[in-house]
């Protein structure tokens, strides 16, 4: 076998997970009529019925037009019709009209998911070359990524409705039944580190994005990282002083955006007279009063908000390699498992009392105050994959751990989240860092 | 019997009739699917979902909540969820908003529908006061011009679509298999005439909306118009001889609108090299190149794009007085049946030879010169219907006669359509008209 | 002499009125600075430079260029420079650009000024052709609608400047020393009449815009008219009385601009807790409280705030017609003397409590509810002048009557002024009228 | 003497520094019109009487009205008038309406200036505390700050003008007389290294912003960076193999707004058949043909622009890391002297043939891929001059180096310039990095 070969033992555990990720695509969509696949509510969102043809697009591109000879696509218009930003790929549809895409039907688009996996499947009977392995990789942690989107959109879609209706009737996972416990510091050393991935085969922990690399040595100054998220109640006192009303505390384009989309609050959060706090919080579950809440770690902030109340709090946000140094350089807090997709919860959940740093995965995402640049010697992935990650290297701010919509096997130490500022759809907090003087 | 309480057979007269319009609302949808009912194409457009609603809500809203004591609504967020632009009647959703209705599903409109048509069914087995039957009237005019919408709202959002997929796949009706006849002129003599609606109970002619109203006295200067509409033919004409970039031929307004939307057609002409004549035009039955449409009535225009070819051509509009006196003045076409909504064309279709004026229902709407104000003495109806009409007149330009997707029980002479200049999402041209020198 | 030659004596009387009209524009810049008449506070507006040149380029571009065979322009550029908005002379700046014309210096200016001066001024010392005289006579209306734009863009501007200084420290004209008559209604029977300029050149009145003609025949139903205009402290009531929060009593399109743009009250009110009215109103002689102005006529309304409040009193606005009937129908109040430009005053006054129609011309442009069309037959001038009316026949609505700034050879019964119905920076107000049922 | 108070010679020294760059802002203005001085002509710039007016709000602010105990100010509005961003302060003024500000007049402008002197003249007669030494310091490199955006906003300015007018009629420096040597690189080895500012009074190089402090370690990685700027002859190859229209080349954010603001040059470069490259460009000197200029640095790119350029190249830009650890570790090309506002060129100059990095300082803002954020332990100055520089760091680039209209005593190696990646207007271009393989 060439070492450019995969064994077939390579290739039937990764058709294992192939069938698993596509399969957990599928299975987000299930409390959702296909009218709801059609929803596009905001310029960064798409409709879910575009994430499950976009998904597959991206497999039959990938890999299936490059690596199976023989390969007849499934629809001639496909290739240009689900290319979501690709311009190395030819002429796409402008995103916002993916909301006028009633065809193909979602019988259409589920026939395409079918027949782009039965192809994926027969091609992974037998052994394939590696660069297929990394690009069907490379799909699966595309894939991953747009489960979390399918989460995020369809939260803001049903949010938009004016009926509120909520994707499901039932939390599935604990709320309020713990106290957050008091903020705490965890001191870090200064000195040279590496950041950045590195493969490491032993650990099964084989992939990253071309982003994520080279490795390479950066100097630390030492800083403190809060033990956990800041919460909904710490939040709230924020706005209690009057934090939206003070610019002193806000970045300049903060101010200006909280003023012409008129910021009042983190996104979701509605002023609610009946309630106790005054304050009630649309989650995937429906609207919930925010004092059953106040103990989860607040979320849907920009990072012109993280930034204010940090501010505000007397301390700052953490740089992304402050994040990384941590989380690859302390024990994670003992007994707490990350609240991730796979919880079910789909919302932030309390920490626990144990010690040491918590929720560095999963919750939200954090908001850190390094803008999303290459590292040192970056080179994005040759050919239409270069644009994956690297053309949007400007305006962007990285964000770090995950969220409780981001499937496990999708998040790492050296995973780099971005997007611009004022974003606040997304399930995004903050976590606390401050400076240590020598 | 009250000179207030209809006949027994005029309530089941008028249920014959509710039941056929509602009916041929939900016909008009056979060849849609639940998603297609979603998409909200442009500003002006709604999703035909919503049209399916709304139609409902105004019988429920004004007809049964009104007149019938024990009527139990459908469901107790729907007064304002589907109210469009009723503001006496409370605060309503965004209109941008509807695109994101995937609840209530179709299903649930179809019940919603359902459920308020047994009730005016039940209302009507019994005499009824006539305020009601007003009412019900007026509800089956506001309907019918729903059907209209939802025909112009999906030939949008289908064209929209990339694929451009068609509404039905086969015409139904003649298109080019005669040629028009040669412009020719009727002409009118001046004097003092009347214009607007009276009621002639004897011609079962007894429905008119408010603006049509009171009839009043006009004086009309003698003047010619043309016997039938312009054709695509003569309108490539002048889109050969520069007419769009030719800024003497333009109304200032339209020469801005020209430019910042840029016009170089009516809407739905594309260019296409593989046609002999170097145009397609969509189609509610799909793209067709243009010499196959060559001698039915140009559509799509803007008022902007009328008065541009009219002035081109050494003529004008007509004034809607002109053309309304031209209507009732003359003696219609021989052997000519106009072509509405029930002709199942759903597109304009050739004149023919018979002499005397043509295509003056159906077909499309015709651009009048005339500003849309009230008449003297006009009087909205009371209550919230007054909002029907009356607070459009300003900024915007009247239309006569009706299109290809008007029901035949919809239009009349007297009948007074209204859009901003600059619309085109309507099958709207133009007739031309010209000065007579006594 | 041929029938197109004047006299020479019809020259000379022209070149004073020349020398008068050109002699007024200047003196208007008098209480100006050079930076004054560089700004524009207003898509609406031009800097007073801008107009002292582009009234200039008028009589250099239609009568120089045309008539003086020997004619060397001031200077190659100013052609296109100063040309405002003939797209048959070929490219000009945007209008936004004119705020960056600091070169052209005012000195160069004024010496264009003087330059063209004296060439008309030669030019009239021996008998011309008609067609010159016309033009010239055209070009003096022109620089008196200048004349009014610079009082208008001047005071928007000097308003918008944080400082709000006056134009002049001290009012010249009386303003509440008298307070007004009661509403009173003039009568006027119903008839088949003629509107529209025909010249007279026994009255002396031989000039008119292309607009105003032909004079054609009109019905007029019966109907009144208000004795004066709306006084501020009747239109502080409909303030108070929720005018601006009441949404049934506005056109649609006027309360989507109400609330885009913010209105509670007309242009320049504001609010001022330290006046016994809680308001203050800029005038060209800087801020007044509302209480020394509570008998003049309200201004800077929008035709949309004019509608509304007719339609909260119970009445209507007048049509251009009835306005034109009334005009030219009725004997004028007797001891009254019309506040035009003359006057000095800058600003609309009480009207007197002299019997009859007062205040028909000047204080205030009056809305009237008619939409700004061609008359029957209308032709525009030929060439390039034929763009000075012709082409904004869309949209915009006629005002009738002038204003406290028009100059007093500038105004007669027939004359059409029109703006989009959102204009408030102009001095408009109304005066109501409604229907008289026989 | 208290350490608090400065000696008298100290004082004596700075007055002499504050007489020197104060009369340079005048000197700049020599060639403009009290009319040029009111053009605001995009939204970056403000007019250049305002600039005038604010340097001296800045010194009145900041130090007479805080260290003057009898301080009268010159006038009570100006306060809040010519308030730019500092929040902390209270209102101010759009910046838009800054083009409104036709009074105060220039006359009164300079009185202010002059009132501020003397007053500032008397203060640094006597000892004064070192807050105040350091203040007046502080409001000197702030008005050198706007003596360059004197400089770019006029030229803006003058070339928006439709005439294009020149600020000075003849170039007083050399352009095209050398030709730039071939491009080469310095190689800087790799490791742990300070950047940031530290005052070193031996050197007299005692200040700096707070955004260059706290000094602070970072590791540098091997890198080359090119000998000199980019030429224009070197970006109009960039240009002719199609740079503008290959996505490939461009950041996404980049690619959308040369679509959206149709950039297919630098800013100034304009199409000109009849030049002999085909290109003219606009400097403060006027037009001038590209091939007069090709040797000279290309300038008034975006960071995209220059992000693109790097990359087509097949370099990158330097981190501004980099950039300062290059300047201050390699010796300056001999018989160099940079070209900043002093040398009269108000343009950039080609680089000499001498050895080692040249033109690190002056010609034009180097960008670097940098983003704008706070060192390690960025502590803002204390109230509102905190606003200065730390409400900015987000979504900005850093630039290094300075320009040809930057003051000499204004630039130093540590010195962090920061814009939004789509600014042009200032004089910025690039220097070519890459990384060296181990």
């Amino acid at each position: 076998m060439s070492s450019s070969t995969a064994t077939h033992s390579a290739a039937t555990t990764l058709l294992a997970r192939y069938r698993a990720v596509r399969k957990a695509t599928t299975q987000l969509c299930a409390p959702l009529s296909p009218e709801d696949l059609m929803v596009q509510s905001c310029p960064e969102a798409s409709p879910v019925k575009w994430h499950l043809a976009h998904t597959t697009w991206f497999f039959e591109t990938f890999v299936l037009r490059e690596h199976v000879g023989a390969y007849k696509p499934f629809h001639p218009d496909f290739h240009w019709l689900f290319n979501s930003y690709y311009n190395s790929l030819g002429d796409m549809p402008e995103k916002k009209l993916r909301a006028s895409f009633s065809r193909p039907s979602l019988d259409v688009i589920l026939a395409y998911r079918a027949y782009v996996d039965a192809a994926i499947d027969r091609f992974l009977q037998q052994p394939v070359v590696s660069g297929a392995i990394q690009r069907i990789t490379l799909g699966l942690h595309h894939e991953q990524q747009h489960q979390e989107l399918i989460a995020t959109d369809i939260k803001h879609a049903l949010f938009t409705n004016p009926l509120h209706p909520a994707y499901m009737d039932t939390a599935t996972g604990k709320k309020n039944d713990v106290i957050a416990p008091p903020l705490d510091w965890s001191r870090f050393s200064p000195g040279l580190t590496e950041v950045g991935f590195t493969p490491s085969p032993a650990a099964n922990d084989v992939f990253a994005f071309d982003n994520e690399t080279p490795r390479h040595s950066v100097y630390i100054a030492p800083f403190a990282l809060a033990n956990r998220l800041v919460t909904c109640a710490e939040y709230l006192a924020f706005i209690d002083q009057n934090g939206y009303t003070r610019p002193e505390l806000w970045l300049s384009e903060g101010w200006t955006a909280l003023h012409s989309e008129n910021w009042q609050a983190p996104l979701y959060w509605q002023r609610d007279s009946e309630t106790k706090s005054g304050w009630c919080i649309y989650t995937l579950h429906g609207f919930q009063p925010l004092e059953d809440l106040s103990e989860t770690p607040v979320c849907h902030l920009s990072f012109f908000e993280a930034d204010a109340y940090a501010r505000w709090a007397g301390y700052r946000l953490p740089t992304e390699f402050e994040w990384e140094y941590a989380a690859t350089h302390s024990v994670p807090a003992a007994g707490t498992e990350a609240n991730l997709l796979e919880s079910g919860n789909l919302h932030p959940t309390p920490a626990s009392h144990a010690s040491g740093l918590q929720q560095l995965y999963g919750d939200v995402w954090e908001w850190t105050q390094s803008g999303y640049t290459g590292y040192p010697g970056y080179k994005p992935l040759p050919g239409a994959l270069g644009e994956y990650n690297g053309k949007f290297m400007s305006s962007q701010v990285v964000l770090r751990g995950g969220s409780c919509v981001t499937p496990a096997t999708h998040i790492r130490p050296t995973y780099r989240n971005f997007f611009t500022p004022g974003t606040r759809w997304q399930f995004s907090g903050l976590r606390l860092a401050k400076d240590v003087i020598r």
